[in-house]
């Protein structure tokens, strides 16, 4: 199970606040606290910065990468912008967060990932904005890895991206997911599935509990990468115990040792 | 979604001493929180009691109806004692917990269950003792529903238990339950699935954390009626998100409305 931390997201006005400011040492601290909860992975977005976006960007990978060691990812919308964070990056195999399969979207990102050997995070769709049935999200799944893999990505840095749109949207937004996650399961058991866990409550009330719920169950269908808010001890405790649980921790060790440290005590 | 309140039980030691002394206040307090916190049946298992189980049976069906007026369920391995607590209850469609298809076990308990209009809780085991794969547990239930409903019970009144077995006993224990759960939402839609919460964290530490997770894994594979502690709030507010993202909860508006009232505040 790959964890990335997802705090560092300008769309959060603390953030964007630090950011505009030049705040390093509350992004530092942010990106330490997510290191030590146990994320493998800091992504960084500063999509708010419009035409300062590459600066904001370069700043924050600068300004992370002096204090922890474990790797970036680089997320923005802008081509650009993630080309420029990588070429700032000293950890080595950052993510590209994220391709698309949108004609000729993702050629010059293709390059970059090769030269930086990243993991690439790849939205299930070929038209951005336009929703996607599962089938028609699990087919371009399936273009994806091929024209990923036949240009160079191995499959194991491919991280399949099934779409994850807020509850408030329609009462099926979840379960296309859950349906796309399963079935690229099963047509692609080598894939990896990352699910962008609390894009799922956005304007809905008490997010945290909804998050939880979206986490186990996206991990049920077979997501195993997440973004996610790490400083949520419930929302790790679940990921643990789902783990344990779904036979993906060897004699459950990781859970009896997480439990055995304290690091399970939810209310 | 049916919520069946556990907590009963004289397997826990605090109820074993009160069914025991007959101190009729702890239990009733027991259902009436359970009742107040959602729970829509109250199971009642005093099977460390042996030979006196009958008697215990009867005493906490009394004791019980005193104070709550949701149905009870009657959760015994001794059809004499199923049968001696059903004839006790005077509130209407108790739960028979729980009949299996061995042999000859439940021709005398369908016949009170025609007789209550019970709902049936119908291990998927011929069998009781031998590990079954999700395949042969399938086609017991296969043979549970044809059979019951031959013999007059409507199917909606049959809930499938699967075989919950704690993770302590084996790396797919819990993906066997889950597969089995899949594999009968699939083949006989019109189900009811009942799962077992706490039995899968049995002898493991932190097992609320464990039993949260599965609640959201069994939901999300198919499983509708759940027994489990109804006073974790926390589980209670995985019940009901997980229910809005699967799209079980129109407009959400249990969510949003269990949200307003102050009932999802989960750290």
């Amino acid at each position: 199970m790959l964890i990335v931390g997802e705090l560092i997201n300008t769309s959060r006005s603390s953030v964007h606040e630090a950011v505009q400011s030049r705040d390093a040492a509350y992004i530092q601290q942010l990106a330490v606290q997510q290191a030590e909860a146990g994320a493998k992975y800091i992504d960084l977005n500063c999509g708010t910065f419009g035409r300062n976006e590459a600066d904001s960007m370069i700043w924050l990978v600068e300004t992370v990468q002096e204090k922890v060691t474990i790797p970036l990812s680089i997320d923005s919308c802008n081509p650009e912008v993630i080309t420029a964070g990588l070429k700032a990056c000293r950890t080595p195999q950052p993510m590209i967060n994220s391709v698309n399969a949108q004609k000729g979207r993702y050629a010059a990102l293709v390059e970059e990932a090769q030269k930086y050997k990243a993991k690439v995070v790849a939205l299930c769709t070929d038209k951005l904005g336009e929703y996607k049935t599962p089938q028609q999200r699990t087919k371009v799944a399936g273009t994806l890895i091929e024209e990923l893999t036949e240009l160079g990505i191995p499959e194991d840095d491919i991280y399949l991206d099934p779409l994850v749109y807020p509850i408030c949207t329609g009462e099926s937004a979840v379960t296309d997911v859950l349906e796309t996650a399963a079935a690229i399961r099963t047509q692609f058991p080598g894939a990896h599935i990352i699910t962008s866990i609390s894009n799922v409550s956005y304007g809905f009330p008490n997010r945290r509990v909804l998050n939880r719920a979206f986490l186990v169950q996206s991990m049920t269908v077979g997501a195993d990468a997440f973004i996610l808010d790490p400083l949520d001890c419930s929302l790790m405790g679940l990921v643990c115990a789902s783990k344990a649980l779904l036979g993906k921790d060897a004699l459950c060790m990781d859970y009896l040792f997480s439990a055995k440290n304290g690091a399970l005590k939810v209310k």
